[in-house]
């Protein structure tokens, strides 16, 4: 049918949240659940299914108002197989067969990828990638995560751990251990605990007056925001902590422009919260670490979708399926 | 006609380099001319041509018998016009209009990339990327290149600068000046003349004794050869100055495999005839830089078609022409 719609689910530890899209990618209708992760994660995707079927009765729809269902979750995902496992904030540790368990109870085609691989293709369709072939996503939340579109399609690598722009290497010597085992990582500098870490690092050695460093000083609990908005009020300390992670993001974020040459390299996530602030200073490095042909070619840009990319993105996925 | 077969042209300074394959890639015909670069270029392509048609005279072949030409060219590519443009070896400075000549001059549908991203295909398909859809090509000689494939398909990026790995930034603070104009690119510690680079700089702080950094101290010439050479004798400077470079290479292709995750990362040209006692000190490298996943599914290989990548890759651009 012509008017058929796009179903997007993103799937968190917290909540579960539900669009739907018009092929175009219009959001017609969003709700959400709370995510019961209780019995092992055993009630989500039942809950979702119900939450689902109780929906399209309100609005009237049926399973064929609908070319697919799109999901974005956390875990090691197998796309063909519709699995998910080891998705520990959802008590996921044995394997689910979540395309099975849709499948068979809603009868509309299901299709499913990592959850930050899903929020670039949000971004990349309806946000800040305004539909290009080549575009980067790094989202700077709790990790740092990312997904990368090139000429048109979503990279997952050869056992599906493309895009983890977290786990580079931008401090090969001396860097903070991640808990991936290895130092160095930019989410060990660039996520929301990153940023404090940095600060905590750089304090050791800052001798001036500081509100942020006589809270660190004191043991007081000091967050990433704060210190953007220390350093946004003039904080000398703060700016120095910020011009750290922002050398780290910049070079991580060229040397994705060296690679790749994308249109766009979208910034994301909550730490992105501090807007042009953070990426001017960004794009500064960048600069330094491009060569001439991408340093005038690819841009670094905020996402512009904020909670929905996971959704949007979600949805995209069951365009595989238009006939 | 179920025989057909694909011709591939490898044009570079020297010689343009030619082979016919078989569409499953086996060499049938190979064959090379000399470049003539006077009178800015404009006999290159007219002798490509008269090479052609000659070669295939006596091969009594026609155009039936082809699918398509691909061709690797250096300097800018228009892929979609056909055309080369600040192609310098080649004294093409104006736009080369070399898919209407070859086109109107053989009647065989043509394919033009540039020469980095069609070794890479080469080596992809024929090489030591056993023909995966995620591989990535690195190419050390009097620069540093390289070419990505993934999901299957070459990246070229927004302005075709795609896999330009040679201007990765390895080395963020205090690095060497690249031709490119930034600083602390891996070509500038990782080409032939990178190495020497690396070892004159290490030699001013090196005490005891060694071959190399003796001859550095003359002011003798010192290749890049001499220098793995040494090394491999048990120059414990040479051996440093190895380590060194191994370690910008291993930053770089570990940052490549922390994004892409491709199942092979292949490393070519003139430093890698080094061979496995290279291999063995970026892998080092690698697994330090690389998270648990990447470390245990991509792979570090060393290219195995040598002068041949060029050649086979350009043929493969032709499989586009296959009905």
């Amino acid at each position: 049918m012509a008017d058929q719609k796009l179903l997007g689910i993103d799937l968190g530890g917290t909540t579960a949240k539900f669009a739907i899209l018009t092929l175009a990618g219009e959001i017609q209708q969003k709700w959400s659940i709370q995510t019961n992760i209780l019995d092992e994660g055993r009630h989500i995707v039942p809950d979702i299914i119900d939450s689902i079927r109780h929906r399209l009765s309100l609005y009237g729809m049926t399973k064929d108002d609908f070319i697919g269902i799109g999901m974005g979750s956390p875990g090691v995902i197998d796309r063909k197989a519709g699995t998910v496992i080891g998705a520990y904030n959802l008590n996921w540790t044995t394997l689910q067969p979540v395309k099975e368990q849709m499948e068979s109870a809603l009868g509309i085609p299901f299709e499913i990828d990592n959850d930050a691989n899903v929020a670039a293709l949000g971004e990349r369709w309806q946000g800040a990638g305004e539909n290009n072939p080549d575009v980067t996503f790094i989202t700077l939340g709790t990790g740092v995560g990312g997904g990368i579109i090139a000429e048109g399609h979503l990279l997952h690598g050869v056992v599906g751990a493309a895009g983890e722009i977290g786990h580079v290497t931008v401090e090969p010597e001396n860097g903070f251990l991640c808990t991936c085992g290895k130092h160095g990582c930019l989410e060990t500098v660039a996520s929301a605990t990153g940023v404090v870490r940095v600060a905590h690092k750089l304090s050791e050695e800052y001798a001036g007056d500081s509100k942020i460093k006589a809270l660190i000083d004191d043991g007081a609990e000091v967050t990433s925001k704060d210190i953007f908005d220390a350093a946004k009020a003039g904080d000398a300390f703060a700016l120095m902590v910020v011009d750290k992670v922002c050398y780290y993001l910049g070079l991580a974020v060229a040397n994705i422009g060296n690679l790749l040459n994308p249109s766009d390299i979208v910034i994301g996530g909550g730490v992105s919260a501090a807007g042009e602030f953070l990426r001017e200073r960004v794009q500064k490095y960048f600069d330094a670490f491009t060569f001439t042909q991408v340093r005038q070619s690819t841009r670094v840009k905020l996402a512009q979708l904020g909670n929905d990319a996971g959704v949007i993105g979600a949805a995209s996925l069951a365009r595989k399926f238009i006939k």
